[in-house]
């Protein structure tokens, strides 16, 4: 039995605290909040659940293996070092630090101690999401030409970042898992229309290997509410619209076939690919069940995917290149 | 009546020659090809107009008053010279030109022999286009954040220019008429997938005065077909989406209200409105139509917006720093 | 305070409970279900609520003012009559009864005992109904042609009514919400494809007086959710489809205009007008929520709309009548 | 090589001629219309095709083999008629004739003559009916439960025929093919309302053996277009929206599965299938050149499906039925 500490039971915490507290193999054994209210909220949904307002208690229990951090992204880094210090396993909520500085410190940190850091890029865990990545794995997509993303709606500004660091977490975290290889830099545009300079619209392409590109578009200004990604590869192409209800994921037979034979470049042929459509029968399971199933897999010493430090450190990485590149009109920054 | 000389009897041709001799001060008197099976086409349904595989019998022809140029845009800017050099105004298709050197050229010379210079920025003329920049000019948009375009589709790679060449001609030209506004600056990324270098998806951003921004999403390699555009002003938004067969723009009374007495900007209130949506019934006369006609309307004196070729320099400015900033990964290129 | 005692804490039950204990005017008092674990909820969320397993420990608390019937349609009658016999009003679920005979039996009781009875005909309290019935009282719809409804899903199959009595109820009760008339006679048709005799398919008509026609399609196995529904008149056109997220009621300025001077009715001259369509704001309070703010302002003597008994007797007629014909294959049942 | 006669140079008439003459068997030789202008027509585009105002001039001719009867529905018997009188083999537009006594008439006499009379019946030809025909053929969908097609618009009001005999031949000839069953009756209601008495929205229910049902719904009045048919079967469901640009069909791996060991009837466990929904590519080759291309094979003694003169006749008994019908509100009429 794993025992599970919780930090922060704001918007998101109880979700964590509700999962753990159903898998057969982990426990919540105490909650943390500054709070009065948020663990009243506890006591009254699971009594057995202890509460406290002092995080150094949770750091000092023997029965916490790993502590959940669901606090504002700005306190991550230093809660999640206190963790890691008292010998705890972390799960990071999304994005995982202000910095990549800070990313790279909780890395070493853990490795020095042999403890895990998760991070909470719940996308990944999606049934969407692990149908295309199956796709790719088994290559029905052939080789990926690129990954472009639409995330805009109205609302809610954040006050204290900008709309990537808001919005794109999720289909950064979800072109990593898809992509699975090195991005070499990043490329930003974006506008603040409020006078406090947090752009509310961004653009962000992502360039990879092999002519890979990923193209993020982030919005908290648009009328309509778009969740759209289409992925493209050599032989079969994906739209996921995460707005359907159902039929979230539709996979084209389309594509083109270059003749290579011709003389010259300019004159190459293109054939054009079109057959049938299919969506496949998506999981629906709640994608923060199968994150923690998988992180108490994980835990046990069971191989299976799971979203790392690494992971959170690239998402990151990302991020704060793509605040650079913004505040610097759209110059290359590598990585 | 004004006499028309048609150059390139291809795929838009055609439809040049249609409407400007239905229109009742215009007609079409002569249409030049290399090809003879083209010029059948022309003599069969159209017995009246005169037709010539040589260039020059057109330039010299005191019947003619505007030649309309449908070939490939890289002769554009030679057979515009020759027809401003014999005397004659000149409609040109898009894009103007291959360079913004050529178009400054025709735009100098049209000016120093007192001829006008029109660019077929055929979707300015849609009758979704004119509600839109109705709704600006009206103000009942409010002032503009953003313009964010997508065209996307599979197909139809050409082989001498790459896909924001080819495409975005049609966003940046409606941008430009709804921004009416100089840019600033050009960033652009993208990637060629097939070994000819040309790219086939391509990110375009474009800077204006007062934190105004443009995007466009370009694609040849897409599985779905998609054009939408988004436009965002302080007092309402809207979404305009091609492939509709009606309805196609949606205005939404929907936004945001900054409540400035807060005391530090990291406290900006912020408040969202959302009212009523409608779709205004749109004119739907061919475009082409609309364009002739104010052409005609143009050169006899009469105040009408047209596309003009310092509009046509414009887009192809565009287009060329776009080509330059993809090439250097997104450097920034002033205009 | 009006005190409120709930019968039946099944599915729909605690959605009574939570609206009525919630207005500051009413009071659940008490609660009973013969299954102790549907007890055991109420008793975990509501201490502050009685609960019993036998229904004459309501029937003779002197503060229960109304009972709340949500029990299986069959079982209506019987409770709904003890309820009125005891002095109490009712609020039953839809459909109200077996019969109409039933239903006119409460009827006669609760006007002896001047009681009331109202019908949980939730769906004429939701945002869009209200909506359209505005524009229907407000004459913006002109005279009405017809409604036309559309309630298909894969599945859920009872084992005690046909689709009709299970998904009809909604449209009958918003059809006679909207044309406010007394409908002449019934013609239904459909099949039972699984060989309990009870149709999982079926296609209601419903006449009215002056021309006016209803329709409702319900069907438990279509691959597809649909709920459409068509509301026509002589000025204006509805679509409502309840599936969208948002934009729920589109408004057409469409329809047609008779010009009567035609010499002959073979000739009638027919002018098709086609304008903006809108989408107006929809009010989003839970449907409960108002119907059970009404029926304490209509207890409390206020004059507003509530769906009474005389309106579930109508439904119930048109149900019966649905039932009778599509056994006679088509026979048209008077009313 | 089979030599066509064409009578009916209105808005069909011409699609039929380039069919026909374009195909390599068959060539048209003569077009026949009252009207000089639609003659003139046929002259400026097919120098090489005569012309006549006289349709017995047609009827003569040795070099012609079938009549394509391009006329008003109540000419279309007397002219076929004529033509077969005259040994020419018979494509009627639909519907086939006005009432069944005149379509039996026809029968009569082709069959006395041996001549072959088809019927326009162009939706059964195009790639998605053809494709929905092959799913059942193969047993793909399992055996049929019903099918259901709603076919509304505004407009266009037809002054001689009410909107079942405009609108609904299409349905009932692709239900036909589809069911390849004999009808047992029809029950129709439908309303009429401008004042010419012709149902302008109109309710179509046919029951065929085996408890398989078809639903048609039928509207001049609507406010949008609706192309929307559901075929479901005990094995996959199919939608087919003929609105959609592409991805017209969909074919569901959804439906339910009776366990029948229940011990009573009352009790039957009823499970819910869903798995993965696709899109077929469908073929685009327009309907009539498909409907051209086998009438010909037919001729030459090829074996294929084409749309015959029995057919034609159903649908006209379905809609003189369905007709028949609503002036006695859903009476049954049998077949």
């Amino acid at each position: 039995m794993i025992g599970i500490g919780v930090l922060g039971i704001g918007y998101w915490g109880p979700n964590i605290v509700r999962n753990f507290n159903v898998h057969p193999s982990s426990k919540v054994v105490v909650c943390c909040d500054k709070r009065n209210e948020r663990l009243d909220f506890i006591k009254k949904n699971y009594p057995a659940i202890e509460t406290s307002n002092n995080y150094k208690d949770i750091l000092k229990r023997n029965d916490v293996d790993l502590i959940a951090i669901c606090t504002p992204v700005n306190t991550h880094f230093i809660f999640a070092k206190e963790a890691l210090l008292a010998g705890k396993h972390v799960l990071v909520m999304k994005p995982m630090t202000s910095t990549s500085a800070q990313a790279e410190e909780l890395l070493n940190i853990a490795q020095q101690k042999n403890l895990k850091i998760f991070v909470d890029h719940t996308f990944v865990y999606t049934g969407s999401v692990r149908k295309i990545k199956d796709l790719i794995t088994s290559n029905e997509l052939g080789d990926l030409y690129y990954f472009d993303s639409v995330r805009v709606n109205l609302g809610l500004f954040q006050h204290d970042v900008n709309v990537l660091w808001d919005l794109a977490p999720h289909d950064i975290s979800i072109m990593h898992y898809f992509f699975n290889s090195k991005p070499e830099s990043v490329i930003a545009t974006g506008a603040a229309h409020i006078n406090n300079g947090l752009e509310n619209i961004a653009y962000l392409s992502v360039y990879y290997p092999d002519n890979l590109i990923g193209h993020i578009h982030a919005n908290w200004l648009s009328p309509v509410k778009v969740r759209q990604t289409l992925i493209a590869g050599t032989k079969k192409m994906v739209v996921w619209d995460d707005n359907e209800p159902s039929e979230k994921v539709r996979i084209y037979d389309k594509g083109i076939d270059v003749i290579d034979s011709a003389s010259d470049v300019y004159n190459l042929l293109i054939q054009y690919r079109s057959g049938d459509m299919y969506c496949p029968k998506i999981d629906t399971t709640e994608a923060l069940t199968t994150e923690v199933s998988r992180i108490i897999d994980n835990l046990n010493g069971i191989d299976t995917y799971v979203s790392t430090g690494e992971d959170g450190l690239m998402t990151v990485k990302i991020l704060e290149a793509a605040q650079k590149s913004i505040k610097n009109r759209g110059k290359e920054i590598k990585l």
